[in-house]
């Protein structure tokens, strides 16, 4: 094929199926290429669609058919010029892969017949819960008491839980959480009423009410929206996201991504938008930015950034080890390149003892690779301790994003890098913002250096499970015992001029942390949702040099502070 | 890693699982090497195993943990030594790729938890089969009225259906078939009664008696025993396979392979062997050669050797059409080479018409590829014709092996070149060989050009499901109207000096042929199993140049020989 260069491609409106026409368009595509639609409608099915193997972080590795794909390119811009891109059936839209300098705006993505359902409640007892679903737009069957949905060239088996969002907030019920308490119940005794009403036979903890919507998580993460690996200089502006089965932006061993003005939202008719996280970024490096972006009614938070914590399975010989990929949604990620500096850290301490470069690098399988480094390991590198590759960590800026009415966390953040977290509005059924970290579950690395939290503003959080939550800020390193730590996990996080606007008492919530300021905030209680059992507003565990000052409304919460453990603090 | 090279590698007994180790050896392994084991037990998990994409033909793909991953090598042999290889769980045992001059010998196969389960009849009633199984040896649980077994590593619902084995044969039951005559029903209605019992809730159609075996079906084609793709001069003796989760050997672009004196066979206590074929040969070249081995109990046929047609989904331009691998099971795999000679068939008549060379070849995805030709394309080539690729056809001599006691059919013959049928022991529960091609459903090509079928000993054929074949020998090429074709599919048959001690009439039936000789053959009926319904021994359709003489046995049949629209006969 003579390859396009340099050149701007109009593409006219297409009539049925896009995919094989656009997948011309994009191999051809050569250096300094502008693709533009027109502010038509196009669909894409998977048919026809290119093919590749990915084990995408936090979604679910396969093989998948994708619609965009630029793989190896440079210096690409697609503009969709308004254009409204409908997906039909198990396609990946935009996989950006091994390549630079690539610009994607002015577009919107869609499921003609989305990875979830959603239905209305209609009658609840204590021990089922009636739910009406309208089948030409969801359909559906009940066999065998179970609920399967059905979908284009797919069907599923309700097999993630139910979901109850209350229509008047758009978010979440209160206190309803993961299946209305039931958490992930394998699987839920159903029964057809006839007329597209179904019976929910379960003694749900948390009982919605009539008129509440019920999404029906019934798709495991397979096409995300936009995935992106071992790529650079990334710009996403203006693009909407409307459904994804999976996340919406996913990155993994990416350099300097921008998020502008990019929206994930329902579509009419909709509570839900994509099935999990908004956007997630995994080994990233430079500068991640979200910029004005408007993240809502996802099914999982709206941003994680963080590592991953390679857990060492064997020690070979003096300067090789088997590590291993623990979580299975980690399975086939990269580990990194020869040259990359790493980290030693226990797994229970969470601290780090010795550094070393990696000499080489061999997969065994998804799970287990061959690492060999540069330096002798350390005498005191045992089987379970992780490692964490610091050589892709990324600086992280957030400005002027809203997000809200999605189920779980708000933004959780494990980088080491500059963190900016500013003007944003915030909102959440769990944490608004959660700094965390652990190597003996998710193996999410890793700890914060560097964090500015500042003029942002807090409205409702922690209203769904307890489970997401206590606090509006949340700084829970998985640390068994935090205070017998010599150093801490975290450092120099400032929280400074931020507005709380919330029900409930709980902040604040601090483990680990040596550098902690919280000062000049605004803490406005609404009472819009009940009081939380959370008794203080802000709990410090084990965490040095921490400064607690100037906060306006903070003194009016009876017992505001709460600390155990704490080795310097200035409250 | 240092390489082995030109050398003898002698592997220890291993405690616990040796997946790393071999793997180890293995990639270690240079030019020339010879690996030899002990007559000792070794035990693979899939935990440490390599790891590969692989679309194998006729079988599952995806990604696949592998025990001994011979990938680009040469000159390497593998001496068991009489080890026995036991696997747990979903690993593929061999795979070579990519590889020359292979030598495998003198080792067994099994799964300490096999893939199928079996059980006993205990009770039978017009509306269910009570069946006893040993929860030790084929875990399972019944939940919401679904069988579902369990492994290593893995469980599985009951979809693939249940088959009645009668003790005394050894062989699937008497004109039980797929499931026993419901053929492939999407669930099965189990409830448990304890001590190990299940009632299979379903009105049976051809019902076992108490003290049957049923085997359970119960997953799908994942882990074959040794996959072969894109390797030449490759060796098999002396192996046993008596448990494969998928066929035991099969091969795809291959240049002579040759298993010698191998083995499939069920072990101790179980009456079924590998989950499918036992062995299977796509779009293999030089010489394909069985000899002395013995295939017995597997679930399907015991051989099958053909080709692949791909259906032209779409003409591009003059020389360019976009080709699909129709069958879900050919998905992925390989289409060819540049340089390969292809001939264009109409998938009705299923005659080709014309041949061309392939230029350049891009895959699009698993299901279709660009094809560009060096030559303008035929006018008459449309939509739904079919492309066959010559330069991947294999002579294929098949002696001295016994097949039997198999579900389905005997040897499935699909090659144009020099076939060699001779002195094997064929019995099987429907056709004894079948000489088929289609290009509608299975999409297995081509037309035989020169096949010998002589000095062979059938015994019991036909006595499974109807839909298994109806003659011991079956050449039925799937050709809507095959008199109005002006030649025929299938030439140059010869049927000489076999012996067929069969039960039943159908001895040969033939259609398309041109040039079929029917000589020297005696027939024997044995009355071992009652007559079935085919009214004749010889039926003949739209057959050329045919010569039935000198048979014993033939005219003691009544009606022996029936031919319909023939074009020359000698009878």
């Amino acid at each position: 094929m003579a390859a396009y260069a340099n050149k701007l491609i109009t593409i006219e409106p297409i009539s049925g199926d896009a995919t094989a026409r656009i997948r011309e368009v994009i191999k051809k595509a050569g250096d300094g290429s502008v693709i533009r639609f027109s502010a038509e409608c196009y669909h894409f099915w998977p048919e026809k669609a290119d093919e590749a193997y990915y084990f995408i972080s936090n979604n679910q590795h396969g093989l998948k058919r994708i619609a965009f794909p630029l793989i190896r390119k440079k210096n690409i811009t697609i503009d969709g010029g308004g254009a409204r891109f409908i997906f039909h059936g198990e396609v990946v839209p935009i996989v950006v892969d091994r390549s630079e300098n690539i610009t994607l705006c002015n577009f919107s993505v869609d499921w003609e017949r989305p990875f979830f359902s959603q239905g209305e409640v209609e009658e609840v007892d204590a021990g089922s819960v009636i739910v009406k679903l309208d089948p030409e737009v969801y359909p559906y069957r009940v066999e065998n008491r179970r609920l399967i949905f059905e979908g284009e060239g797919w069907e599923s088996p309700l097999t993630e839980g139910v979901f109850a969002f209350d229509t008047k907030t758009r978010a979440p019920k209160y206190r309803s959480g993961d299946s209305m308490g039931l958490g992930f119940p394998e699987c839920i005794d159903v029964q057809s009423l006839g007329n597209g009403c179904i019976r929910l036979c379960e003694e749900f903890p948390e009982l919605p009410e009539n008129g509440d919507i019920i999404v029906f998580r019934h798709y495991r993460r397979l096409t995300p929206g936009v995935f992106m690996i071992e790529s650079r200089e990334l710009r996403f502006e203006s693009i909407t996201l409307h459904q994804a089965g999976g996340m919406g932006f996913i990155a993994q061993f990416c350099e300097n991504v921008e998020l502008r003005q990019c929206i994930v939202k329902p579509s009419k008719g909709r509570i839900f938008s994509v099935c999990a996280d908004a956007s997630h970024f995994v080994n990233c490096r430079g500068l991640i930015q979200l910029k004005d972006c408007f993240f809502e009614n996802q099914l999982d938070d709206p941003l994680n950034v963080h590592g991953l914590n390679l857990r060492v399975e064997e020690v070979l010989d003096a300067r090789s080890v088997i590590v291993e990929r623990v979580h299975y949604e980690q399975h086939g990620v990269g580990i990194g390149c020869v040259g990359d500096v790493v980290q030693f850290s226990h797994n229970q301490t969470l601290l780090s003892y010795e550094g070393n470069v990696i000499a080489s690098l061999e997969s065994i399988n998804a799970r287990f690779a061959r690492v060999r480094f540069d330096r002798d390991l350390p005498k005191s590198l045992f089987p379970g301790h992780v490692i964490e590759n610091m050589s892709w960590t990324p600086n992280l800026h957030v400005r002027g994003c809203t997000v809200r009415g999605n189920r779980a966390r708000g933004l959780l953040i494990s980088t080491p890098g500059e963190v900016r977290i500013e003007r944003n509005r915030i909102s959440a059924g769990g944490s608004g913002i959660k700094i965390s970290g652990d190597a003996n579950f998710w193996f999410e690395s890793g700890g914060v250096r560097d964090v500015l939290i500042r003029d942002n503003d807090f409205g409702e959080c922690c209203y769904g499970s307890p489970s997401w939550g206590h606090s509006v800020i949340d700084i829970d390193p998985e640390i068994l015992e935090p205070e017998k730590n010599e150093a801490c996990f975290h450092q120099n996080i400032r929280i400074e001029d931020n507005r709380f606007a919330t029900s409930g008492k709980g902040i604040l919530f601090a483990r680990s942390v040596e550098g902690l300021r919280f000062t000049g905030n605004t803490i406005e209680p609404t009472g819009f949702y009940p009081e939380r059992s959370v008794t203080h507003a802000v709990t410090l565990e084990a965490c040095q040099s921490v400064e607690i000052a100037e906060n306006l409304g903070l003194e009016a919460l009876q017992e505001s502070v709460q600390a155990s453990k704490m080795m310097s603090a200035h409250l």
